[in-house]
């Protein structure tokens, strides 16, 4: 029996550092979040939406209310996956250019052992770690270092125990972390941009129109 | 006596993420170092510029040969700086987007009695540290990192001190650190990117096209 395949997609945000609720942006014709909506429904079994509270249909199981933060709006959104998920995979509507490729190494990644997988590119500016005062306190070598994207995949048994300690974190991995979990970084893709400034708005856009 | 600021812009690369040198590409009418040079020259009293050996004019004391690393390069290039100068900036020519404003940022605080100032910005992506398996180790609390950029800025004697143990690093705050230097971060500028493959090219030279 192949394993089941959900996805959460997380388009709660209410756009704080874009300035406006992004995952309404048009984007080649259709809005931002459709794009990872429609990766997502060709990588696995079912999808799971995750929406601002006051932009939830009536009616329909398969979108729900977001929560107070990113965290929160997961464990919402792992609320309605169904009980004989074995691999929940959580995707940031922000993310519109995940291919297929992607999910599938996500979800590879977990059938073949591990707790979690989440795609990740190597970093090319130097990274320090700050106190509160903008002090350096240490630069991690370079060559250690991923920036992490979605869609990330992880067994759906051991995210649900990660989410249940209630704890908040920038990404569903860091929480499988802390639980103990075994977490691996598989190759990301460099055009998986989040889109988080206007500005990326207006790369995607460009990278459509040179695509066509 | 106000101090006396000298830049090493650091153009000794080959390329090899690139596929050729590209501080040699066209950007707007110029060669993309010509963008850090003009930059720094505006910003202090003088400037040393580090090429590959093969590209150094003869009997010119103010270019000077690049070497086997980015540290060794740096190093070459402070070889040339005068004895006087009171705060050295390092640049990489790969950033054509510096602004006088960000080079006074950082001498500033080095002028109010830090060791060594660089500007950075907030990193937008969840930061993993891997092993060589590719298994993560840490991720680092999102809000304490710093994608730190270039021009930093050093109290000469200390930067001088940090190249003496002929340690390597991503960059000269990292040596400065590492003999116990204090370094602080300054407000970086998302437009200061680093042109690091084709795209960013492209990129630079859309935002030309449209500030123009």
């Amino acid at each position: 029996v192949p394993d089941t395949v959900w996805t959460i997609v997380v388009a709660a945000g209410s756009g704080q550092r874009f300035g406006m609720p992004k995952q309404y942006e048009e984007l080649g014709g259709r809005r931002l979040l459709d794009w990872a909506l429609e990766a997502a429904k060709a990588a696995g079994d079912g999808v799971v939406l995750v929406l601002p509270a006051a932009d939830v249909p009536a009616g329909d199981p398969s979108t729900v209310a977001g929560g107070a933060s990113r965290s929160e709006s997961v464990r919402h959104g792992l609320a309605a996956v169904p009980g004989d998920a074995d691999i929940v995979c959580v995707h940031d509507a922000a993310r519109p250019f995940a291919s297929a490729a992607l999910f599938e190494a996500v979800v590879d990644a977990v059938r073949a052992g591990a707790d979690g997988a989440v795609p990740g590119v190597a970093v090319t500016d130097t990274v320090k770690v700050v106190d509160g005062t903008g002090a350096v306190v240490s630069t991690p070598e370079r060559s250690t270092l991923r920036a992490v994207q979605t869609p990330q995949a992880f067994r759906a048994d051991v995210l649900r125990r990660a989410h249940e300690s209630g704890r908040e974190g920038t990404d569903d991995a860091a929480l499988v972390e802390a639980i103990g979990g075994r977490v691996v970084v598989v190759p990301g893709d460099p055009l998986n941009r989040k889109i988080t400034h206007p500005d990326d708005l207006a790369w995607a856009r460009a990278q459509i129109a040179s695509s066509r």
